[in-house]
């Protein structure tokens, strides 16, 4: 019953419009890169994980369905060519910058191979970009495993109350979700008394979907304003025994830092106040060992209207009108708005960070270790699950 | 220039519709106390000064345009009873408690004066409401003054930005308002180098209503989110010299914790954590000796559709069309919702308490003492300025 936001088969793509959602399920058909440079553009698609699965399946999908060359070597340089254009669509992301990396490996090797052709380095691009929609369920929920087993241990077990912010669903993702499959594998095992959500100003990604997600599934849950959290943990910490706030992360840096959707870092300063756990569950894809600190992280300023504007279907007081999707102005005219779309997460605020092998904590001396984490990752496109960390 | 929320003269009262701005400036005739408990109730007027006096004038417009008893007791009892029911429009606000309380002593002794009858019983509670309204402005430019010369003093003079939260302004009180009168005043005095506010949800107050005014009084001045407080603190802090948060109270406690709009207490977290000053700005009416601390404050939980839906006029993509206000859908259905209207922000986060006759600290034992700032206070009900604690 879980829904699927990315449906996949060789040569035909579809993506639910996630700006339809929570009021309206409607697949967009992506025929090629074009589509899904502005599908990410357009926030239609949405999440780290997901835009570089979207990204890299729009390419398969286009050349599948053009005629491309016989030779290798300008197959290869085209696909190099899309995939660079690609990643302009969301500059922040690092998943799908990692993931075309990797895919313009995959296709010079294949150009280079003995006997290779057109055709054949199309079969290894389409081949690798398929495997990554089927590697993402599976290291999600391997982070929703290892993240539900660390949060229960450390509560002492019984039922306990996650908060969580943004949507790390199966909306942000090929399935099963990030932070949010921590709270799918806590609510699975019975170890889940409530999740709270965020709304997630101002895109409003928790009200929307990750709302729209909790109410599918069943799992008992109850949305707050991203200005509520402090008051929550004051006022229903104990009695819900919230036991730790739960997000996905958009970069984590070698040192732990972790850029996510804004409002993230304001959560970890409250989580760390009243003495809950932080956790920031997120694939080692997520992971770039590269970016040193969070101080290398270029924060994306996205324009003030996202939020002195809002859409949604027409409420007649009675009934809401599905057909009738109007935006509405939420704020005076002429005030200049800040619009971060991520703030960074520094280190010190994190007590784990969740990944598909394990959940990393600090060593002794008070730091992450993300190299270890990541090894087997460098070896191959999908690395053995090695167990816990 | 500045905005006029509440329009009186003997025997008319008419109310800014708060719920029509930004976009729309529309006065509400309040004929009595049952205008003034729905114009309350429904919001249409609010932030605790104001709410206040609307009771207080909306009772004087009624006597006014009856006919009362010639019997000063029969007017007593009336007034008595009208009094209590408006306090039923929002039982959160102290100051209406307490102006209702005032206003009964008042026409308690004007009612066993020799020789008293129902006109002097009517004119004595008219007069004493109308002096509200005055009093007001003049507590507030008070606020203003002390706050601002405290910021600059504490932040080494020059040009200082604040950070304020829901909206505490013109539209909130007689007018000039508190925090943001303390806005006003860092402006007046050429130290003010930016004024930020939060959209404050649900009800969006500082996006509507605060950045009106900002915009109207031509203050420089940014909107954020609620959640982006910490990012802009940790990113623009030292940049835009951001020396304190300001925020206004519902109501104080003798111990110095503050019921306020919800997410205040978020906002003095995010200060604490990076070491900028957090204020409170409030006349000594919100101050309630007889309130020990903020575990005795009430919390009122409001229906969770303020947070599903939002309303606004409808953007057509180039123009926004006043006259189609709409009401649109914001959340996905059937998610649970909390929905506190308010939080109470404990002392130990405070650093001072703006009031119209100084700025409270902190005493050497790290507490409040807000019995010397009532003194004057319990002798009448306009007390003396003296000065600057």
């Amino acid at each position: 019953m879980t829904l699927e936001a990315i449906r996949y088969r060789p040569g035909r793509l579809q993506i639910l419009n996630q700006l339809k959602l929570p009021h309206q399920e409607e697949y967009d058909e992506v025929h090629g890169s074009t589509d899904g440079w502005h599908a990410i553009k357009d926030m239609r698609t949405r999440g780290a994980p997901a835009i570089a699965i979207v990204a890299a399946l729009s390419l398969a999908v286009e050349l599948l369905n053009i005629k491309t060359s016989d030779q290798a070597e300008d197959v290869a340089a085209f696909i190099t060519e899309k995939l660079d254009y690609l990643v302009t669509s969301r500059p922040t992301a690092v998943n799908l910058a990692d993931a075309a990396k990797k895919l313009r490996e995959v296709v010079g090797s294949a150009a280079k191979a003995e006997g290779s052709d057109g055709a054949a380095v199309v079969r290894a691009y389409c081949e690798a970009a398929a495997q990554m929609l089927i590697s993402d369920v599976a290291d999600n929920q391997g982070i929703g495993k290892y993240g539900a087993e660390w949060i229960s241990k450390q509560a002492g077990g019984g039922q306990v109350s996650v908060l969580t912010h943004c949507n790390t669903g199966s909306l942000a993702t090929a399935g099963y979700g990030t932070a949010l499959g921590v709270i799918r594998s806590l609510h699975a095992n019975g170890s889940l008394k409530r999740a709270f959500c965020t709304e997630t100003r101002p895109y409003n990604q928790g009200s929307r979907l990750t709302a729209f997600e909790l109410v599918h599934d069943k799992i008992p849950a109850t949305l707050i304003t991203d200005s509520m959290a402090s008051a929550l943990l004051r006022l229903k910490g104990p009695s819900e025994r919230i036991a730790a706030i739960v997000v996905g992360a958009d970069r984590v840096a070698a040192n732990g830092d972790t850029a996510n959707k804004i409002g993230t870092y304001q959560l970890a300063i409250v989580a760390k106040h009243h003495g809950v756990k932080f956790l920031v569950a997120a694939p080692r894809t997520t992971i770039d060992l590269e970016t040193k600190s969070g101080a290398d992280i270029t924060i994306e300023e996205r324009p003030g209207k996202e939020l002195t504007f809002i859409k949604g279907p027409r409420f007649d007081g009675v009934d809401l009108d599905l057909s009738q999707v109007e935006t509405v102005s939420i704020a005076a005219e002429g005030i200049d708005v800040w619009n971060p779309a991520f703030d960074v997460t520094p280190a010190e605020l994190i007590d784990g960070i969740i990944t598909e092998i394990g959940v990393v904590e600090k060593g002794a001396d008070g730091r992450f270790d993300l190299t270890f984490a990541m090894e087997a990752h460098n070896e191959s496109i999908k690395p053995t699950t090695i167990g816990g960390l």
